[in-house]
Order: structure tokens, then C-alpha cells, then sequence
């Protein structure tokens, strides 16, 4: 056997063992009962210790070399694998075993004060706690940019966006910020101008929800023999390639939120599912990376499932299965709502023009403490600075404020910026599409996404890790990730 | 760290890796969707995989050698747990890697060939395939006799009933054989002079049969923040002690059989949820095999359930929660009905007495067939003439003949003997039960299982694997495992 050969089967386990995690997360998520919290997270941990373990293998390493060695006759999918092989591996030796063990013990540790923290709106609790985490995280930094020849900050963004770089996000986080202001204005004067749509009364029945939810997912391509829709506090996308599971919440005053919520992760599911079938359980099968994951949820979500054609579509669909009369239930006063624009203070409630802005700001202010440039202990006072600076509205707490998320208090620095990345691919993506497609605003109006998701298997979803998030925007696009699509897109959506 | 330690922390693994599997196979039965079920498979064969070259890392046999020469100052327990980490280390190193792999396969294969050989009557059709399970069984037992020092037939019992011995089985069985004819025509006669028992008429909601199942559940002592009740096509009881998750079937015409299946799973889960916690995931701590644990499911169903006193305590709820009136509905009604007796083809739907027909004959069969004594292709004709001498009714094919039970096309050999010496462990606690606990009818009349529970706990429950099977029931009930508690049992409730 090659040393390839060795390395496939070798990863073809890990591979294994990671789906196995997957479904009890999403276990532990949906179905567990409360009592099964400590069984399960030890389930998890032995999982993770063993996967790390077979990844660690001494004999790994050399096996790399010698397959690196090889690639003389490999294909590019196998070359590819062995790129993304070797990434992993170098993920893991980077930290040693007792630091990525402590850092997620604290991080443990500090999300359980997090959740108590939060409601109490007491940050000063959970400082000590974050402390420790910050500190570790700096020290997983340190360690994994040797590893990996990246700076500290890259190296955290690697683990979630491959290849991500600083220079690019500020380039293009400083392209947003330069003509955001003036959009949100100029947005929200148009909307003012404007009578506000009439809203649905509730309640809504949760089951003729998930009745309308599970219609829509279907028209969209979600595949029931090969995955679930089911509830759980925090909507997320799990499960496995084969057997994809997305949860979401529902609201019997209010059906849109979750349902978009639905949408959302429909987009990720359908991603999941059109993986490439023969990489399935090697690194080169796996989607790309967490930008180019939100894409794909923003895509169906924002670009689709937002626009005025899908609301011609979906409003006669949700009056006839939610039993609605009226003019609420009319496709304008369907998409009117579903383009409102309002600064908040909430990052997971915020429109698509304001949103950036909470992104930019996390990502700003991570940094910092992540460089030693922000105390801890004034994270509170910046993020209220921040928030009056980029949405002219401050937190009355921080509840509201730099408690809102979960994400740092988790051990998750680095992550924010993917979601704004996603959004800006998300944008190029579609523009292309509709190049691609001129037929798509009426397809969508008819319920007819099979197109679009010809054209996203085609582009993205089947090509796994095969290129990096770069190379497949531009093999796409045609171009490198830019703002402009984005700035149009909101430009005649919220202007036009 | 003492060699005994390093074992616990080995072991501790090792469970937490079971208890992975244990979740996953859960949700396999009652939540895949059917286009899961290749990924689901792969990963559990990879945790499988994992967990036995875990169990045989070349320096666990050291460990052991070593912890067995350190024994001076250990516990009762951790004595126990020592001969335990042993017996699994026995049974995993005994048989070749690739004769696991191979026994496995061919079942899995031969499972396939037999789901639709079943309804198809087709006996033909899965012998070449049962045959290769056969001869790998044969390998596996022999492999296993030499790594044990047992016979070929007790190396495969002792994976299910540990020190299960064979001449025990023959004297047990032997004493059934002698009684059991002449009881099963006296109970038949005796029934053939009373009235049928009126039946309820439904249809009865699914949704009303599972709250008056989960009513029931809870007043047994089942603790729904630590398990769950769900649907699957054949009742089992999975999960872990700390979250124990058992399933059940409906059949909207027939509430009974539903609800005798739920209680039936819920003596293996109050057993389950008992074990010391303590010894969570240590070989030690898991429960003692297969007999006594058919024998806690049986004590609940047979012992308890069908008693006439449950009825007394059941009757009035199920009437209330199912909606119905009349005559069906009085306790000595839903009483008869339990105890119902009719010689018949099928293992699954047989009442108290004809069960250990059913048993004694899967037993006899398979270990003619282990031992070379009887040819599979002559296994249908050798089934037909044990049902005629044994319940005086013959199978018109092989679909209700040798064909019902999954167990031998799924690679299980020696594991049938477990349910009737489930029986009879079950009939000789409950005497000692009723000596112990004077009030125990009244109890189960009022719905007060407290007691009950306190003394199954005490005597059985927390026990886990520290005693052997024969220890335990010496010590809870004062005499070696016999039959006489059955027959009497059985005497007094179809004769008394």
C-alpha cells in the first residue's frame, strides 16, 4: 500500500469517528433528556481524545512526507487530499495535548458561568473565568502560529476559514465600512417613506408550521430520506453528508422568524448533502470552510428566500397551510417584512444591512484583546463605544452588549468574520447565478430551484475542499471576493 | 499510577466509546432517516473497530498480569472489576482480528439474504449464506474455547451469560421439560372452562397510548430526565444509565401488547438507570448478562404487571386515559386477558408457559447444529418435529417455523437460553421479594413500586457485575438458581 493509500484509510477512520460526534451533538441538542448532560459531554471527550490520538500517530507525520513525496501519477482530487491531510495534521501536533486539554476545560468551565452571567447581566462573574480562557487561547495562538507558519490571528481563523488572511478581511471589512453609513441611511429614510407593511395575527400552531417549514424544504431540494428537521434552542445544521439534520425554533405569534431560521439552515443541509459521495470521510470531501458554509446559507436565505419572487411563491403556500386571511397575508407585505431594516442591539436579530456592522465590530475588538491591546476588564466600555460608533445606539447593559454572544466565553476566537465573508460570497455567487440563469427570478416564483442548485452543486457543493475558498469564488465569479455584488445587491433591494 | 489504575483509566475509555455506540444504534432504531443507515453503519464498525484495538493494545495483557499481582488491599469492587477488565480482555484477544471482521461481515450479509428470505418463505435462499455464518461461528466458538478454557458452546454463552455453564442449562431445562406438558394441558383445560374475557374496542390513539404508557412508566419509578420513550420496530431498551432510552410499538386495535412490550423495557431500564454510579463506565459497574437482565424485564412484566393486583391498579387509568366503558374495562377483565394461554408458532407472541418451548428448542437445535449433529439444510424438518412433540403444533412453513427469529442469521449462537433462564431467575426473586415485603400486593394494588424497587436495587441493581449470576441469586434469595419458584409461579396463577 502507498503511503496515500495508508493515509486514506487512516483518515477514513477519523473520518468516521468525527460523524459519530456529529450525531450526539445533535443528540445531545434535540433528544437528550437533561439528566444525560454528563454522560454525553464524556462520550464527546473520549471521541475527540481518540480522534486526536489517531491523528497524532507518530507514524502520520512520516506518512505524509512520504506520500508528499509521491504525488507524481495523483490526481487532483488525491492531491488535494493529501494538501488538506496534511492541514489537519498540522492542526493538531501544533498544540500540545495538555494545552488543548486545558483550553477546553476552560472553555467548558467559562460557558457554564456564561449562561448564568448573561441573564444576570453580570459580566464582572464571568471575568476571571475568561481570563483564563483568553489566556489559553493566546497560548493555542502562539502555538499553532509556529506550527503553521501564520500569525497568531490567522492561525485561530485557519481552523474555521483555511487560508484566511487579515490583509484580505480588513481590505474587505474597510470596503464595507466605507459605504455602509450612508446605505443604512439612506435605507431607513426610504423605508420611513413608507407605510409599514400589516403584520399576520397568531397564533400560529407549531405543527402547521413545521408543516409549511417541511413543504418549503422539500420545494428547495431537502431530502427526507436523507435527513430531519427537528427543535432545539439554537437553530444549527448537523448530522452527516448522508443523513442531514437541521433544527430550528418556532414562535406561535410570530412564524417568520423560524422559518426563516428553516430556510437558513436549508441552505447549509443542501450544501452537507451535495459533497462529493466518493470523498466521503476524507479531508478533500468536507465543505470548504465556515465562509464559504454560510454562503451557502445565506444564499438560499438572503438572496433567495428574501426576494420578492420567493414571496410570490411562498405567501399563498403559508396563508393556505397557517389558514391566514387578509391583507398581511398579500406576497408585498410578505417581502416588506421580511426587508426591514432596524439597528439593534442583537447580532442574531439584525437585518442585512446592520449586520456587518456587529461582525466588524467583534472582529475589531477580538483582536485587540487577542494582541494584548484591550483589557478584558474594558471590553465592556468598547463594545458600547463601538456599537454608538458604527449603529449610534449603546447597550443599556451588557446583556445586550459584550455578553450577548456565546462564542468567546466557548473558546471560539477567530470565528466572527466568516459570517460577514459568507454574506459577501453569498452576494458574488448569486450575481453570477442570475448571469448564469436568466430565468431564475421566474423560476423562483414558480417554486423551481432546481436550476439554482444544478448551478451551486455544480460551482461549489461537489467540489468539496478540491480549491481554496479563494480559487472557487474565482473559478465561479470569474473574479476575486470582492464587496461590490454585495453593495449592489443591498443597494437595489433596500434603495431600488 | 498502580498497573490497576492505568487499567481503569484504559476501561474508562472504553465504556465511554460503548456508551457511543450505544447512542448511535438508539438513534439508528428510532430516529435515521432510511438514507442514513450506510454512514450510520460505518460509523458505528469504526467505533467498533476502535474500541476492540483499545481493549487489545499489547500492553493491556501486562496491566492485567501485573494488577492481578497487586491485588493485596484492593476492595471487594475493584477485585471484581480486575476479573471483569480480564474476561473482556479474554473474549476480545481469543479470536483473530480478521475472523472478527470476517464473522461479522457474513452476518451482516447474511442478515440482508434473511430479511427477505423471511416473507418470502424462502429457506433456501439464505442457506449457502447461513451456512458461512455457521462455519465462522464454529471458528469464532473454537478460537474462544482455547482463550476461555471452556467448551465451544459455553466460550459463545459467556459473551451473553457470563460463566453461563451448559450442564446447568440441561438441569435446569431438564426439570421445565418434566412439568411443563402436564401444566400447559391443565391450564388449557381450566381456561377452556371459563368465559372469554370481553376485549376493548378500539381504535386507540397512538398519542392516548403513550401517555397512558408514560403515566405507568413514571409510577414504576422511571425517571424521564434521565431517559426517554420512543418508536421502533422491535421494542429494546439502549441508551446508557444515565440516560436510559427504551422504545415500544403501537397498534391503534390492540393497546395490550403495546403496553406490555413499554413495561417489559422498562424492568431492563429501572435496572439500567440502578446501576452503581460509582462504577459508571468500569466493566464492574455494567450490568451482571443477559439472564439477569431478562430476568429484571420479566419480574416487571410477568411478575408484576400481569399480577391481578397491577390489574386492579392499571384498569382504572388505562379506562380513564383510552376513553373506555363496559365490561372489558374491569380488572379481572384486563386480568384474564393478560394471562391469556395459547400454544402457538411464534417465540415473540408466546404467553408464560409455552415460552420456554420455544426457548428449549432454539437450544437444543443450535447446539446440534454447533457441534456438527445436525445439517442446516435440515434444520426446517427438525424444527417442525420438536414444535409437534414439544406444543403439538407444526408450522405450514418455514416463515412461522425456523425462519422468525433474526438471532442465528445475525451471527447470535448461544444466546436463546438467556430468556427462560431470565424466567426463572425472575419467579425466584419474586418469592424472595414477597417473603421480604409482606405488603407487596397491597403496594402494587395502590401503585406504590417503591418498596419493590428499593429491594431490587438493593439485592440486584447496584450489585452490577460484582458477584456472578449464580452469587447474586444465592445471596438475594438464599438457594441456588432452580425451578421450582416458576412452577409454582405458574401453578398458582394458571391453576390456583
Amino acid at each position: 500500500m502507498s503511503a496515500y493509500t495508508t493515509l486514506e484509510v487512516r483518515f477514513r477512520r477519523i473520518g468516521g469517528v468525527r460523524q459519530a460526534i456529529s450525531m450526539l451533538h445533535w443528540d445531545g441538542a434535540t433528544m437528550m433528556p437533561p439528566g444525560g448532560s454528563g454522560a454525553h459531554a464524556e462520550q464527546i471527550a473520549t471521541l475527540q481524545v481518540l480522534m486526536h490520538e489517531q491523528l497524532t500517530a507518530p507514524e502520520i507525520g512520516d506518512l505524509l512526507t512520504a506520500a508528499e513525496g509521491e504525488t507524481e501519477g495523483m490526481g487532483p482530487w488525491q492531491r488535494a487530499n493529501l494538501r488538506e491531510m496534511r492541514r489537519r495534521w498540522r492542526h493538531a501536533v501544533a498544540v500540545p495535548g495538555d494545552l488543548v486539554a486545558a483550553h477546553s476545560h476552560a472553555a467548558s468551565a467559562c460557558e457554564v458561568v456564561w449562561r448564568a452571567a448573561r441573564p444576570a447581566n453580570d459580566f464582572a462573574s464571568v471575568l476571571p473565568t475568561l481570563g483564563e480562557v483568553l489566556r489559553l487561547t493566546r497560548e493555542v495562538a502562539a502555538a499553532k502560529a509556529v506550527g503553521l507558519g501564520l500569525s497568531p490571528y490567522e492561525a485561530l481563523l485557519d481552523a474555521y476559514e483555511p487560508d484566511g488572511s487579515t490583509a484580505e478581511i480588513d481590505r474587505l471589512f474597510g470596503e464595507i465600512e466605507g459605504f455602509l453609513p450612508d446605505l443604512l441611511d439612506r435605507a431607513l429614510a426610504r423605508q420611513a417613506g413608507r407605510n409599514t407593511p400589516p403584520t399576520p395575527a397568531g397564533p400560529f400552531r407549531v405543527s402547521a408550521q413545521r408543516e409549511a417549514s417541511v413543504g418549503l424544504m422539500e420545494r428547495l431540494g431537502f431530502d427526507f430520506a436523507r435527513g430531519r428537521l427537528d427543535v432545539s434552542a439554537h437553530p444549527f445544521c448537523g448530522g452527516t453528508p448522508d443523513d442531514v439534520r437541521i433544527t430550528t425554533r418556532y414562535d406561535e405569534a410570530d412564524f417568520a422568524t423560524g422559518l426563516m431560521s428553516t430556510l437558513h439552515e436549508t441552505g447549509h443541509a443542501l450544501y452537507e448533502r451535495s459533497l462529493p459521495a466518493e470523498w466521503r470521510l476524507q479531508p478533500v470531501g468536507a465543505a470548504r470552510g465556515m465562509a464559504m458554509h454560510e454562503s451557502q446559507s445565506l444564499l438560499i436565505e438572503m438572496q433567495v428566500c428574501r426576494s420578492p419572487q420567493f414571496a410570490r411563491f411562498a405567501a399563498p403556500i403559508l396563508r393556505s397551510i397557517l389558514g391566514g386571511e387578509g391583507d398581511a397575508w398579500e406576497p408585498e407585505a410578505f417581502y416588506l417584512r421580511q426587508i426591514r431594516v432596524r439597528p439593534g442591539l442583537i447580532r442574531v436579530d439584525a437585518d442585512e444591512i446592520t449586520y456587518p456592522a456587529h461582525v466588524i465590530l467583534r472582529c475589531r475588538l477580538e483582536r485587540a484583546m487577542l494582541a494584548g491591546d484591550l483589557a478584558l476588564a474594558d471590553l465592556p466600555g468598547a463594545w458600547r463605544d463601538e456599537m454608538q460608533k458604527r449603529l449610534g445606539i449603546v447597550p443599556q447593559d451588557d446583556r445586550d452588549g459584550c455578553l450577548q454572544d456565546i462564542h468567546w466565553y466557548d473558546g471560539l476566537w477567530g470565528y466572527f468574520a466568516t459570517y460577514t465573508l459568507g454574506a459577501l460570497i453569498a452576494a458574488q455567487l448569486a450575481a453570477s447565478v442570475r448571469l448564469s440563469l436568466p430565468t431564475l427570478a421566474d423560476d423562483i416564483v414558480r417554486g423551481e430551484f432546481r436550476p439554482l442548485l444544478q448551478w451551486l452543486g455544480t460551482n461549489v457543493h461537489s467540489k468539496g475542499s478540491l480549491l481554496s475558498t479563494a480559487e472557487m469564488i474565482s473559478e465561479a465569479t470569474g473574479r476575486p471576493l470582492g464587496t461590490a455584488d454585495f453593495e449592489l445587491h443591498l443597494r437595489e433591494r433596500y434603495l431600488g
